[in-house]
């Protein structure tokens, strides 16, 4: 990347202060970037590492916006510290070590836009379908499509226009790939799934394995596997992390809502549906037949039992373990889970055992009871 | 499919009362049946489900079986709902909109009866050794094998009648696979492990790794790789999971009882044994040399440190921690562990902390007891 | 394995008990080793396996060695089992069944370096780029590369002297392997990754999948993408576990610190830096940018959140949940983690909940407080 400093003001819709003429070649954190970044400010909480970032130009946030007037203008002259709290508006905002500044909405997503800029940077291979790729004569590929050394699409399937199927992916029979997907190295979607437009999908993904149901005879205790005999439907838009595992359903479909994003070893079990917009953390598991709303948030390591209902916008904290439904909105935490603010509480309680146990013992003491009787329980 | 409820009825062993000449063409959940599909009952707490289900016949509880007499019967000329509760008995059982019904004794089993049905309709490739595999002239592949596209299947192995080794699977050197597994693609089996009959291996698990063993240098620090010259032993009519991770035995074997089923990106470590029909839910880890008995169920996201034994029928529920033996047939719950019955009444407890602090405090206010003098800990 | 116990006693630099000519053709764990094979006694509390071994020989503790005179001389003659505790010292080890012993100071140690032996012995193929692998013309390989068949080297990649490359292995563009990797059959190293010399990586692992970054826009509830251009730099002599995910940087480097093993299933966010020589334990979840010093442990499924540091040589124990900062050396257990003693002491009071409830109750009735007054909340 080379640009200057007014470009990406206008590719960021934000406002520059400081020299439009300067350019950047590359992008980092605030403590990596060099005088040739551009770096950004995402969390009032970093305001000092901004301040100290030796990036060439930092993306803030305008005055008005959540954030704003962070980093603080320091006291140059001086040489003191800047205060840890500033007035917002950008009079009071200023950069510490950083000349050049562009004040925009969103600071997170107009440094994306600028990494966008250096990924598309990268020369892309045209189209190809590789020699050692093995492609049924019954499937068929749209225009532009890719398919990488040893994979495999097979019989009846569908690849749509500008889907690139890396390197050793498996497209399993009768499954339909939407157009500009992009499955990374090594991608399994087994026979009958149907995966929507602009799906990313991580290596090592399996989509469509066979749901866990077995029958367990009660004479023998033997488990008799019960067939998996739907698929799973990918919404558009949707992210499936590496190494994850998203079930088919036993009949009818698994459903990821267009525009869930989940991450790395997540485990969505068969016949789960969940709404669109959803983030689903690394390590997260949910049970079959489970549901989740629109815009639901299950943090890293939550477990979910299945059939239950979980309701939109709800968040899941990490290592939250679920066995009810959530109410739409409502944040939960703990295992079993219960709503944040009571869980807090709790927690903050179970903090203090020592406290009570001990004016327990003092009470007991003043009134002469002795240790024996309270050990003899009444309820 | 296209079968009669007749046919059905035998098939399942069912009394039918309804149409026998009545055709269904597919199966779904109580909710997604239309009337065409058969759909079933297989707890009672879906009862209000059975009623409304569009399913053309319902698989019901006979009566005299946990869960009969649901759903019960509507009143229909009245138009009211069916009560919640109802007497057993098929007299009082009733399908809501379903004018077929079929009683059997498991209600799941003759389901998943009816799904075999559909599952074997699907057109089966002849066996064949793709061109595109690699297998070694030193492996034996028995009759009926099949080997996919990308597979490889290396020196010394041994592939038994009539199993399926999938696309880009890799069976190491020395491997015994049993008849009629069948390995979907990008299974990986390292050398020397020996698998059963009928198991089935889902996409992306890895049978073999190495187990997570190192000596550490007190001096350095530094951690020196422990090799693991086991191997992995698979118990015939197992089924492994998708990216599951079975580690080999440090020396001797890891051991996967028969019938066991292992569930998504379980992690088992080396020189675990399982007894047979263990029940191994999604994400659990079990560490080292750790031994279950037969029928032990892990419920998700259990992990259970290592060297510990679980006796015959013990149940460990979901995000459970196990630190300790549990006794046979005992259930354990919470982290660490603790008997079922115990770790609920002290989740209840925990729920009321906030009344135990308050009665503290009331009864500290009642003998002029200060605060401070509370937080002077006697203990 | 054919070695004399003077061979073996040299290789361990240890000291023989025994018979030096006696001949161990393998080795094994205390309760499965049998007369020909040679075993060792890591932990004192298997003192007892160790007396009751068949082993023709035992690795144990030396004289002054934690963990010495283990397992003690057992009262032949009048068959008594041997006491629990034993003093330490070389006079009263004794190694019950087995006639020969050898005393080393880390017998796990020594023990790994007779399993080296026997692992050495397995023929090794000779290095070869096999016909069937995908080698890119501009990617460079050293000399004594092995690829297997169906692994893909991409464009621009370097493959540094002696390194194998596994069966279906990817690696992708502009990689770096360094001298003496292997690399298990079906492992991704996405493009621009770098590996240090010595590093093994068990089958299935994903390094360098994107991180999990999105932008959501507060408007319509989207989860915008950003890109993932940063990569990951593996240490020298590091391990990774089967089907673990260690994703690239948002922008610069994902680390791994020379030394550190990862088990199984372990997720590591963009931007995670390690020290060296951690110890991370099967599926454990470490979120984007948080730090870990040297020899840190964290122990099975334990998760930890973003931007956070833990000290050199602190330690989490399974299963907790860590939210803020761990200085140096400590160790933490709980969701959300504690210092391990307070969380202890936190564990203990919650298991006597039932006898403070009681005490309360009896205190309430001796002091004539209603039940409904202490409902009544003050705080």
């Amino acid at each position: 990347m080379r640009k200057t400093l007014a470009e990406i003001a206008e590719l960021v819709a934000g406002t520059l202060e400081g020299d439009g003429s300067f350019v950047v070649t590359g992008a980092a954190g605030l403590q990596e970037a060099g005088p040739e970044d551009i770096s950004f400010l995402g969390n009032p909480k970093y305001a000092a590492s901004a301040q100290a970032s030796n990036a060439g130009c930092l993306l803030l946030p305008a005055p008005g916006v959540s954030g704003a007037g962070v980093p603080p203008r320091p006291e140059r002259e001086s040489g003191l510290p800047a205060p840890g709290v500033c007035p917002p508006g950008r009079g009071a905002g200023a950069p510490g070590k950083a000349k050049n500044r562009i004040f925009v909405e969103d600071p997170q997503y107009a440094f994306s836009q600028v990494l966008w800029l250096i990924h598309d940077e990268r020369p892309k291979p045209p189209p190809v379908i590789d020699s050692k790729a093995c492609v049924h004569y019954q499937a068929r590929l749209g225009p532009g499509v890719s398919v990488g050394p040893f994979a495999v699409v097979d019989r009846g399937s569908l690849v749509a226009e500008g889907a690139v199927i890396g390197a050793q992916c498996y497209v399993g029979e009768n499954v339909r790939i939407g157009r500009y997907c992009l499955l990374h190295p090594r991608v399994v979607i087994r026979e009958d799934c149907v995966i929507g437009d602009r799906v990313i999908v991580q290596p090592g993904a399996v989509i469509g394995g066979d749901g866990y149901g077995f029958s367990t005879d009660k004479k023998t205790g033997r488990h008799r596997k019960i067939p998996q005999i739907g698929n799973v439907v990918v919404g558009d838009d949707v992210e499936i992390g590496a190494n994850a595992a998203i079930d088919r359903a036993t009949t009818g479909s698994t459903v990821i809502g267009p525009g869930t994003k989940i991450d790395n070893l997540v485990q969505l079990g068969h016949n789960v549906k969940t709404g669109k917009d959803c983030l689903i953390v690394a390590q997260t598991g949910v049970s079959g037949s489970t549901t989740l709303g629109e815009r639901v948030i299950l943090a890293g390591q939550a477990g979910l039992v299945g059939h239950i209902k979980i309701g939109d916008g709800a968040i899941v904290t990490a290592k939250t373990g679920v066995m009810h439904d959530i109410p739409k909105g409502e944040v939960h935490f703990g295992i079993p889970s219960r709503p944040h603010r009571e869980a807090m509480k709790l927690q903050a309680l179970f903090g203090r055992l020592p406290d009570i146990h001990d004016a327990v013992k003092a009470i007991k003491k003043k009134l002469g009871l002795h240790e024996d009787h309270a050990k003899v329980r009444e309820g």
